[in-house]
């Protein structure tokens, strides 16, 4: 069955003309993502976006009952998400959806809301190198990346990660100034699959990167439901909905 | 160093005059806690109670800021607890304020955010035989409790239970029916300790059980913060407050 | 690719002619449990059969090279299993081979050395009916079982059980007494993937049962290897062995 | 109560002249970490120590049974350990005894007894500074220790670590090549603590850090029995002996 997946970015940045970002990024974050993603997982799915200044940030009832999976970057427009579609994505997770949250998408409302903590970390942008060394090797979400994946200038991201325990970790990563960071961590919300990835900065072109497009495709394929998605008719409850 | 532990009951069943409530918590089940707390921590704690129907919910800002522990306790009455207080009960865990959410609790505002999933379960109220297992055997909530704790009369609370994966499960419970429940969860989120607990139905003198009141008080020592309490300043930021 | 599934019995209730085994299961027991595989899995799988009596207790270095998933069924001769084949058990387990221990496996030599404790639990044989309740709805070892699976007559597993915290639960036994019991639930330990499920002793005819069989076939597809198997080299060094 | 603490250590590098280790530990390796937990813990706990050499490499049945916590140095002669002895320290965790494990010790026949994994993992001996980061700053293990701890030379530790999936991780350890390593992890194990750390090699003077030793002591607390230690008599069996 073909994978419905969905990009969403903010898309503020590189609208408001942002040069290192635009340089790195003409067409959108999430146009880069999704071609690496139409291009590594071929027919086995179809990929969209959506952005925030679209109407309902692109993210109508009608679009998401047509999304299987969700990729979610975000930055300095956090508070411009609606409540309304918050909820409504939140909801889709625990209905089955997977989703993708990627770098400082850590401070989106979605995440902040699945996570029940702050999800605040410490943080450097200097530019500097990134190893992103696999702690699972048998995990598919690692599945073809070298150990360990590096990626030549990043925004350093370190801990203290204010997250609640991981149900799986796959990705630490190190920083040339020796900071430590959980970079690939796994949960699940109700029916639906969560994953976080850290690296991606929108001043680098870390999305370029042949091994973090594989960790993407990867991820699509892992958070995929493995219940069939359904929406809760009106009279439904939700203990009626998840078993019989 | 003593414990300051607030007992918080929507306090809604009694007031309008539930009789069966009204037998079982003739002042409120706040108050049956308490006592309960009190007789078993001795000076080991100070205890006091708020409801909702009190300013601010009796849980204004110098109320929490003299609170390690909060228990909390509703049933019908979630949706007029204001968002703005349920942030502050928040906020307080993730710097490290312990909390106990009981039975119903687990439908609350506060818990739901907590938690990030639906926290729906199955039910069904007919006054059954609850049995209550101990599945961590060391665990210090767990002390001093027969294995299993027997409630001759019950309202059933059933799986699937929708909560994240639990840090550590620490009781199992089975009913006449046959049905079973993760009744004894615990988690981190943030500095803060959570443990829900799911024995004590209105319409049960289940508070009044010695075996439950001797786990409430373990409870209460146990989620108890293990680092120093304070309020953020309005020029820190969490990553600065969390680690140095 | 097609799974290649060994099922181990220990074979001796049915040799030494205890009768109601021998009703139950006339051609032993791993006989009926192989029987359920290849009829739900069908083409996807090949299932062969090994016992304590043949030479190397059918664990040959040989037949585990061409095994990728092991079901292990023992119960009164745990101690005539040869600590070589244990560790060649174990070995295969840690370069990725799935196993799935059943019922009185619990107290194998194989699963106390790939969990690390005791593995007793309290046990009580009155052909009591047994619930095995779906706590991870999305799990895929639980797609298509009613929730709960309905075993009418069996014998009674509780708590405590002493294994380590598990990676996933994903199901939950009552019994008439009304004891609870971890009956499902899973581990990696190094690239493989272990499961235990404790529904299935011999004087009962558990491994007919419909659902009982449907959860056999989830788990051999759900603990198959996720990485190509290979065997150490002379000159290899197991950390060489994981990642590169 | 007094905490009994026995530090076991190997005592081989010492004894056979190697000159760097004879510098940094001229009377053993375990005498400096004895000398750091008596300087912290003070009139809290007692300290004695057990060597390989010595008869039953000082760990009888009746040293054990006064012994509440053990520390396990080992690295050139773990297979001089008796396998008796192994399953002697194993069974006391399983009753309730702490352990902590250090450094090399992941190799020690009872870590790996106690882990069900192979232990292995990646390292290089170049001198290199070591960082060690909280990742739980709640944690009585991590409290008074700086974030990060600086050790200025070390033996490389990396990833991939062979070991279950950790009941809790409470540090993550940088080194000067960009490699990062799980340096502090806990896991039950029966009714006792496990706690493993890496930083300590032999030819630093690690064990003289006071934030290192700061860590010992801590751990020292947190893995202490949290039931009554005991041991099982000859008709007792352990599923009576866990829970009444």
């Amino acid at each position: 069955m073909t994978l419905r997946i969905r990009v969403w970015n903010e898309y503020v940045h590189e609208t408001r003309g942002d040069r290192v970002v635009v340089e790195n990024y003409p067409d959108g974050i999430h146009r880069v993502i999704a071609d690496g993603l139409t291009e590594l997982l071929g027919d086995r799915a179809t990929v969209s976006t959506a952005t925030l200044r679209e109407e309902e940030h692109g993210l109508s009832e009608e679009a998401l009952a047509e999304t299987d999976v969700l990729f979610w970057w975000g930055h300095i427009a956090h508070e411009e998400v609606s409540d309304e579609v918050v909820q409504r994505v939140v909801d889709r997770v625990h209905a089955g959806m997977g989703l993708v949250v990627l770098h400082s998408g850590h401070y989106s409302k979605v995440f902040k809301r699945l996570m029940g903590t702050t999800c605040s970390l410490k943080w450097r942008n200097d530019g500097e190198r990134e190893l992103v060394w696999t702690i699972a090797p048998q995990h598919p979400i690692a599945e073809g990346v070298p150990h360990p994946i590096q990626i030549p200038r990043q925004e350093m991201y370190g801990e203290f990660f204010d997250i609640p325990r991981p149900d799986e970790e796959i990705f630490l990563s190190t920083f040339e100034g020796g900071e430590v960071f959980r970079s690939g961590v796994a949960y699940e919300r109700g029916l639906g699959r969560v994953f976080y990835f850290s690296p991606g900065d929108q001043e680098y072109p870390v999305y370029h990167h042949p091994d973090i497009r594989r960790v993407l495709a990867n991820a699509a394929e892992w958070v995929a439901p493995r219940v069939e998605l359904r929406t809760l008719t009106a009279d439904e409850h939700p203990r009626d909905w998840f078993v019989g």
